[in-house]
């Protein structure tokens, strides 16, 4: 009963269908190789986070990648 | 105030206005019962979450859905 | 596979072994009912939180508690 | 590396891009002030919660807003 | 700057310090393989939660754990 | 009913009493000043991870100080 919980950015960077697949047979199969956990009753939620609600180094994703974009 | 999360699989799968209504009272009345806590400060919040985003047994809830949908 | 988190008070406050049997029957109990969730892949964790480490109106609930007692 | 989650009701009382780059700074800039944590690492996620899914007092927000308009 | 909470069994189920270093690898490989992310601002958080505190099918682990040996 | 979690390292890392106030006090009040949000319901918790338990850039925070002590 392992329960996983993953933020990730949304909108354009949003994962596909297909990558959130991948993600959540790896993140299970890690903590059943690791810890022995039974895949069957490990929950794995993902949640995409629009870049103007998710901030690192004081800045929203938006001003960041702005920023980088910038520099380019 | 205790906090409360409760993270259910949305699109098709979505609770209704008056299903969120019925968990936040029960889940406060709940705790006030049990634990004597005060609802007036219980904040409880309900997430819903997409079906390729939610997990289960190494699959996607949709994937989940589709196999048992094939064995009917 | 709903997945419900409830953070409640540590320390002297904290619930017993049967509060806490009593909490996660009961919200899966509530989950089933309302929604029709499968209880066998209900997860529910519940977290003591020290009251020193749990605000409300931006006061720790250790200092919440010391002005409670000394109102009486 | 702090990580800080911070829910609000969405919908008609959510924050503005600015108000949330404000938030972003403002709990960067906390930390490390109080803890000197490094806000290059510091993790923000900000999440806009319907207010028929947030629940206080063991009602939704959506019938707590309606019930204090009715007394005005 | 994925954010990832992971929550376990703790107590005598608890991983140890190998295994944690372990999923914090695994997981934060798993993000850089599939989405691209930097790993140097991925967090990983991984929480033990005691047994008493996890609840899976409306009982704590500990019951869970219990039924599972008697039936042994 | 804002609701905010803080996660950040304890063990030798771990804030003092008086720095978890001060945190606590300081992000309800940005919550008040940025959005209006009453602080009378504003809830925060604080949790303190384990070195072991927190990742950064796919290490645990204690091998990243020990590597970091290494370079001095």
């Amino acid at each position: 009963m392992p329960y996983v919980n993953m933020k990730v950015t949304g909108g354009n960077e949003a994962p596909t269908v297909e990558q959130k697949a991948e993600l959540i047979a790896g993140v299970t199969e890690l903590l059943a190789r690791v810890l022995n956990k039974n895949p069957a009753t490990t929950v794995v939620v993902i949640e995409e986070i629009d870049m103007d609600n998710y901030g690192l180094g004081g800045k929203t994703i938006t001003e960041v990648r702005k920023a980088a974009a910038a520099k380019k």
